[in-house]
């Protein structure tokens, strides 16, 4: 730890935390980076966790791991409570329990955002989101699963049922992960099994706009609905889930209502600014928009409190969009200011400089857009598969990891396909026997709300 | 699924059930293998998942992808509850709570044994045992989080409470554990805190006996304890564990009692065979004995009931050893005399060939004893890691695999750090928060016994 006297507190070990703390690796200041997990996750392979291509330790490297050559950083495992804004102190708890207050003289908190079900809660246990590795993993168990379900399952509707995957949501993650699932029903799994042919699995996608991965524009995502459709995937554009049960869900879709069949669902519709972003807002009197985000000054900091910062998914700034490339560089230019104060400089308010988006589709399809520069196909994917590698070795420096990855993903296999415990709040569960974990269903024995209302979700 | 008429049952995918499912596979037989978890377990290994080195997936092939290629067989994901002799069939169930019947012209059970705590059942939750993928990742979570906690904690001796593990039983499982969180806490962490120093780690070994490693002999049990001691490791041999709670254990030692202050606990003690043994001894009329095992006739068969076969870890014959090596021989054994039998040739008694043991101490240090030949130190080393990458290869076929492997575990990085959702049965839990997981202390409200007895554990 350095001797500086400069306190700064950042709140969260995102691509936004992570960042800013990077940001200030020579600068005069002591950092307490506080987590609630161990690790930094690299949110946009989450999605190969779930399908087994990758293990979770290669995407989530511990922050202490990351930032261990950074001597001017201390990296605490607590989830924080609370902010005092005029006392200068972050409340958090620790992992065994016990409370404590951190002093800071200037604070940046990333805090990201977490699944939203747009009121219908209910909605999560069937439908796991994809935002934690956790998440991941129950997903990776429950896919799993269902195709092992249905090689012993003998009622032929029950069976198609459990070969149907049903995704909510149309952008980047639901595109990926229903692409994934195609990819190892046809080609992983095709000649694992005696009684069923995976190759059958029904993946569909639903979302309620006109289109899939809108935020590309037309051309592009008609190119993105081209190729799922190439891997065999059902697009339900215009198509909102109105209910999810453990048997399937309901679809509205020009004012008629359908249900359809699916053991596996999975949401990818929406996302909720960690509630620390009402927390920020009360305290400094600023406002939050409909998805919970703090509206924040042009330099990213809160009104009355310029040595406050909230950056990334938590805040609202501009119409920026919630992608990670946002939340580096506010990292970035949070603690630019900082350091410019430091050395009472003048600072400039925060602009985001447009890298561009990209989504995956297929082993070797992706779509890219760069400044005007649209691609598709394999062309989009070999840009895709450089800015991954880049990253990934960029902050993890290992390659061993990126060696791997390349050639299990290149290859096809699917190296991770243990199912673990993580099946706990599922239909499937795990129960013990003998000391050695067994598969269970749960009784569909908690109560669940009916299709209620006609609120879009999907 | 071949049009053999000969049904062969085989129950656990475990070393003995996927080695008796693979000699049968030129055999004019239908096998259908029965386990209750998607994948075999490369368990020698399991101690390295537990401290990071290698995901769950590189040790836990799923069992259809391992024979995806052998026509005559099929899987299933269930749970064997009971064995008809008479009527030659198996009850099992299906992962979704559906029973069904399973009938076989030959059956081969190989199901196992499981962690055993000499009645003292209360000691599960503070001190898992090393059978399962998930004892391992629950291991790692509490492992990684004791320092994680240390950290935060201002108490110096909560802190050292905190810092010190308690490995009891020094068998292979003990002593590779007990090596591996030394090699973590001194090389791998040394550098990743601020107010820790993880090398002052305190890694405790607890065996009852005289000697750690005693299976391998004097000469080189005593090269064993002083590898584990060169690593800091403090060996306490003819200490008997008496009692396990959250905050530590009670050793006996030359008839005097003292408390050790631990937070992590580890059992690597004992092991009980499978409940199944007891079923299938009730069914033939033969005996069990102390550690559950089902006592067979020289072929592995039951008496009575030549068509089925008891092998691997849960039966008891001619003092055999618990190990892998056994099982794989015993597998191969029954797959033959099945074939002789179908082609009305003699069976033969099963004959084990002892092909030696190993254990490894550190990175580089290993002993291994293989008829007569005794290595120690680095050539050990050697061996063990020559025979364990011909073994993950041979089964596995994935050269990147083992590539990845060799790289991190020489390398000496450890890229499976990440804290998972497993620890919801012991001292550390996972809460939610906003949707995102987080580290929670469980409250010490569950009854725990106190020292009770003095019977012998450690």
């Amino acid at each position: 730890m350095s001797d500086a006297s400069h306190r700064v507190v950042v709140v969260g070990g995102g691509f936004g935390g992570l960042f800013a703390t990077r940001a200030l690796r020579r600068a005069p200041v002591r950092v307490t980076l506080l987590d609630r997990v161990n690790h930094h996750l690299f949110q946009p392979l989450l999605y190969q966790v779930a399908t087994g291509i990758l293990s979770e330790g290669e995407i989530a490297p511990p922050l202490r791991s990351v930032l261990r050559r950074q001597r001017n950083v201390g990296v605490e495992l607590a989830e924080v409570s609370g902010f005092d804004l005029d006392r200068r102190t972050v409340t958090a708890v620790r992992p065994d329990g016990g409370g404590f207050e951190l002093p800071y003289d200037s604070l940046i908190v990333s805090a990201g955002a977490g699944q939203s079900y747009f009121g219908h809660d209910q909605f999560s246990r069937w439908a796991p989101g994809m935002k934690t590795i956790n998440d991941a993993l129950e997903l990776r168990g429950r896919i799993l699963g269902a195709f092992e379900i249905a090689e012993l399952e003998q009622d032929p509707e029950k069976r198609r049922a459990w070969l149907t995957f049903a995704v909510v949501g149309g952008g980047p993650t639901g595109v990926e992960i229903a692409g994934q699932i195609a990819e190892l029903s046809r080609r992983v799994l095709s000649d694992d099994f005696r009684e069923i042919d995976p190759r059958n699995a029904r993946v569909m996608l639903f979302d309620g706009g006109e289109e899939v991965l809108a935020e590309f524009g037309d051309k592009l995502s008609a190119k993105g609905k081209m190729g799922l459709e190439r891997l065999g995937i059902e697009v339900h554009t215009s198509s909102t889930v109105v209910d999810i049960d453990g048997d399937g869900v309901v679809v509205e879709s020009a004012g008629e209502r359908r249900r359809i069949d699916a053991q596996t669902k999975i949401w990818a519709a929406g996302v909720q600014a960690s509630p620390l972003a009402r927390r920020l807002a009360d305290a400094s009197g600023a406002e939050c928009d409909r998805a919970g985000r703090v509206s924040v000054l042009p330099d990213c900091s809160l009104p009355g409190h310029p040595e406050v910062f909230a950056i990334g998914d938590m805040m609202a700034l501009d119409r920026l969009p919630g992608v990670a490339e946002v939340a580096m560089q506010q990292g970035i230019h949070a603690a630019t200011t900082i350091k410019r104060r430091l050395r009472a400089e003048e600072t400039k308010p925060f602009r985001y400089r447009d890298l561009g988006s990209m989504a995956t589709i297929s082993r070797f399809r992706a779509i890219v857009s760069f400044r005007g520069i649209r691609l598709s196909g394999f062309l989009g994917w070999l840009a895709w598969l450089f800015v991954h590698l880049a990253f990934l070795t960029g902050f993890k420096n290992r390659f061993s990891t990126v060696l791997h990855w390349a050639i299990t993903f290149t290859g096809g296999g699917r190296p991770e396909r243990t199912i673990t415990m993580q099946q706990i709040i599922g239909r499937v569960a795990i129960g013990e026997a003998g000391g050695r974990p067994f598969l269970l269903s749960l009784a569909d024995d908690e109560e669940h709300a009916g299709p209620t209302d006609t609120e879009p979700l999907g």
